[in-house]
């Protein structure tokens, strides 16, 4: 896995009761599988993780290797308040048959940048699996300045990826490539909001969970491919819904993922906050103005819509 | 004033060291007036406000005042931890001849619904100027849940308008407009990211920074005489330039004012970052993408852009 | 149980290698339960509740459910981002045989008091076991206000106790006790930082983890023996001790609880922070200079201490 | 100055109306300068700095300096959100008489170590006094980690003391020590809480705002001498009160120094907590319980209290 291209991170389906549902688990998968996309990651922050309990973890990690079955290689969210559970959460990534694995650390009471660096140190010892390392402030509350990161990147060969989601974004890329002694990939997250700068600011691709990975697709092999303009015309095409989707919750997204027939339920967990009539609402109107007439529940042809 | 429309909130020009550049905020207040926007916004948090001493915050109420001399409405941002201290700058504001006054309210140690009611009904009480009620936890810290800022505003007529700055943007309004008793034009930020679908949930405008307020002006127009395919047209279009203006901190903005010729200097007062020069390379490429050839010294022709 | 009294909260032993160290586990229960105090709590906060794996709480709770076999009563913190996780981590302690749960709401990104009071809500209906609302900003980042609280007490008939720990603590329990509609116990946690002055507030006991449960035992009994100034006299006598053990991270405590004979280890899970060599010199000052000679690895006779 | 012995932060008098007391400022600077204490500092945290105008600041300063007139060495906090703003302030403290300046940085959006050093140096090349460096993440929401401060102070030779808030704060101290090229005063904050531990890892004395700032002296004193015995004695019998003074707000010193005959009014700025009821009342047991029968409107007898 070299960590370019695109890799959703996936929803996890919940039943109107908020358990696992697997079945709309597999279909998403195969949906996945079918577009060829690079990776999946399953257990991110819009993933819900936070709100799983271990077993539930297990279930979707196990659903999601044996649904994948090698076609499509699997990352999996091991971010956990405390070391050695999270090394736990590697090692049980790892032994049902995940490819690699994504952590950030969490903030502690009196932040201190050595034990960031051990958290990741230890994990990388720990594990065989190759690490992504996620710098998102915005959910962890650990900022980690660049210097840090790259200290941290230098220190364990394991770390394979940077998902780059500490804002401002394509900066920060620039400022990290400035500063990796070996060159990382670093991927887009943050719904998407800044993928065309972060491609342009260095970017390998897409780790993140907009509901239309075929999009993001089409943009990064029109950036592999020289096309610039390309890859800037199908990203703002579709940016209006990009920017609709990644508004704070998973509610709406979770909606899109219905709409598209991935999906039986929009289901968030509680206290998440579940969907709004307003929001179902805007959401349609920007789905009809972005994709008049498209049939969604199918891969979409991006060409088409943005010629 | 009735709070509809564009209300740019504007940069604070400085000189490279720092001091207040009255020459570029005349400049860039004629252009203002040229546009004939409904109104604009000094000392916003986007226009440094909490790095001003009060001897800066007079200087620059009283350049705008005089310079504008009655053309365009004048709202000020007064927003200070301390109640008493923000009635002083409203009534300052008032004295200078500014027509209205923007606040929220500050983080204390042990939030407190009940004070942040007072906060405001205190500085409805003092000051005979209308009030805009600023809500953007972004900043501030504070999240009013909607509940408590319609009983502020039913409690306190001299709330003229709410900034509606908490996200999701677009739902807030919804729920607010559900709740409020009487008619509150709200005004939407945040850079415009969610301008779109603000004014399609009822937003009545624009108070944000956008360096280019004819664009917000043009999509307010189409969107208020029911052209809803040409301000989302008009929005989307100019909507990548948004995405990338609106990334954290003033520099970028500030850079953007310099091109268009209105500051002298993109000089963020310490410690606020400044531009770096990937952020410079990648702000040339998004305006020669959204806008190629366009001579951005002057207003731009919207409608010839996006034909 | 009425909640009345002290219920210390346990910390959780571990090996040098961070395992689960049961035989401390047992032999720090036993001590006690000869001290016949009137609960205790495990997988608290400073039980590190948050750097275990659900196996661990499993482990962790069974351990100590068997040990005690009735003779104190367990309760259980069960605080999860996630509201059907902790309706399964409750039902994972009543099935362990737990006595009561403790648990208290995560932050969400938008704050929303109507989703924490449903959290409540929802815990509550689904477990048949006694729950202790914990009110503990500091470490969940969640401020319940007064009425927000009151109202939850209210709805739920199954919250049996307040675990009062938002500061200043003497002043809410008064302004709690005067909402409340129903006799509700409050107990001082903070690691008794204010016991005295909630007491007299009207707090009940304590529900903290100062190693000396046998001191706020004597405190407690005074106090209701209405013995004011004795209990004054016991608390203040050990404040020194109290002050210096509750500074932030647990590995003081833990150090203490080795001198204790309790814990075979004061070892902290990373990246929670571990003992400093200064923190234990001080520890050793203090504890001499508050119970000089005294044998801390018995139950300490606290009127002989004090006389 | 050398920034060793006891340094009262005074809180700042208001009228019921909240405007400045300055007769009551000009009684309590008597009473300083009566104690002979090493010095005052005036618009620190807890002095309300945060609610001023900047002309507030200027009264302040001005009738502390004059009613001192070189008895007591006078330092002023001028933390500011920007850093040429700070440096106003400090050439303002200084213009006026000020024999040094406190300052510590505000929160930015994005944190960064480089420019909070900036800070720090801009405002030590611009001023000629002293610089206090005061480390209080409580109130900046800014984690100086000990390297980032050693740095900052070798530096910047204007760095004349370090106000240790920081908890754990002995430890901290202990770090620095050990970290600092060139001997550096502590002093110790926090109302004290920790002031016996924090001498005892090698502080120099207090600047906090505890109410008897004679206890502090005579600990101090006692500390000194070398007779940690007797030290440890004075702050053990005070502990109480301090603790209880050190709750969150500022109103319960204010109503301790009103008890005490220095203020007229405990009147805090809107929108700080103003006193509870039961806040009184419990202020008069622990005064009554600490010191029963003392006239503490005079300067009180410590070595008779304490027998």
């Amino acid at each position: 896995m070299n960590f370019t291209g695109v890799f959703p991170i996936l929803a996890t389906p919940f039943k109107p009761d908020e358990s696992f549902d697997d079945v709309a688990m597999r279909r998403m998968l195969e949906f996945m599988a079918s577009l060829n996309v690079d990776g999946v990651t399953v257990l991110g922050v819009l993933g819900e993780a936070n709100r799983m309990t271990d077993r539930d973890r297990e279930r979707i990690i196990r659903c999601t290797v044996e649904t994948l079955a090698g076609r499509t290689p699997v990352i999996v969210g091991i971010s956990h308040p405390g070391t050695s559970a999270t090394i736990e959460l590697a090692a049980m990534a790892s032994e049902l048959g995940a490819d690699a694995v994504m952590l950030t650390p969490s903030a502690e009471p009196v932040p201190n940048d050595a034990r960031v660096a051990e958290y990741f140190g230890r994990v990388c010892s720990a594990s065989r699996l190759p690490v992504v390392l996620q710098d998102h402030p915005a959910s962890s509350s650990v900022h980690m300045q660049a210097p840090l990161i790259a200290r941290i990147v230098e220190e364990n060969p394991g770390i394979a990826c940077v998902k780059a989601e500490a804002v401002p974004s394509p900066t920060k890329i620039t400022t990290l490539r400035g500063l990796f002694k070996r060159p990382v990939p670093m991927l887009t997250g943050l719904g998407g909001l800044y993928g065309q700068f972060d491609l342009e600011a260095g970017s390998s691709g897409y780790n993140t969970g907009f509901a239309f990975p075929e999009v993001l697709q089409a943009q990064v092999a029109a950036q592999q491919a020289g096309d610039v303009a390309r890859a800037r015309r199908i990203w703002a095409h579709f940016l209006p819904l990009m920017v609709f989707e990644q508004q704070p919750g998973v509610a709406v997204r979770k909606e899109l993922l219905c709409r598209r027939g991935l999906l039986s339920s929009a289901t968030v967990r509680h206290p998440g906050a579940g969907l709004l009539p307003a929001a179902a609402d805007g959401l349609s109107a920007v789905i009809d103005w972005v994709m008049p007439g498209v049939d969604i529940t199918r891969p979409i042809d991006v060409s088409a819509i943005i010629e």
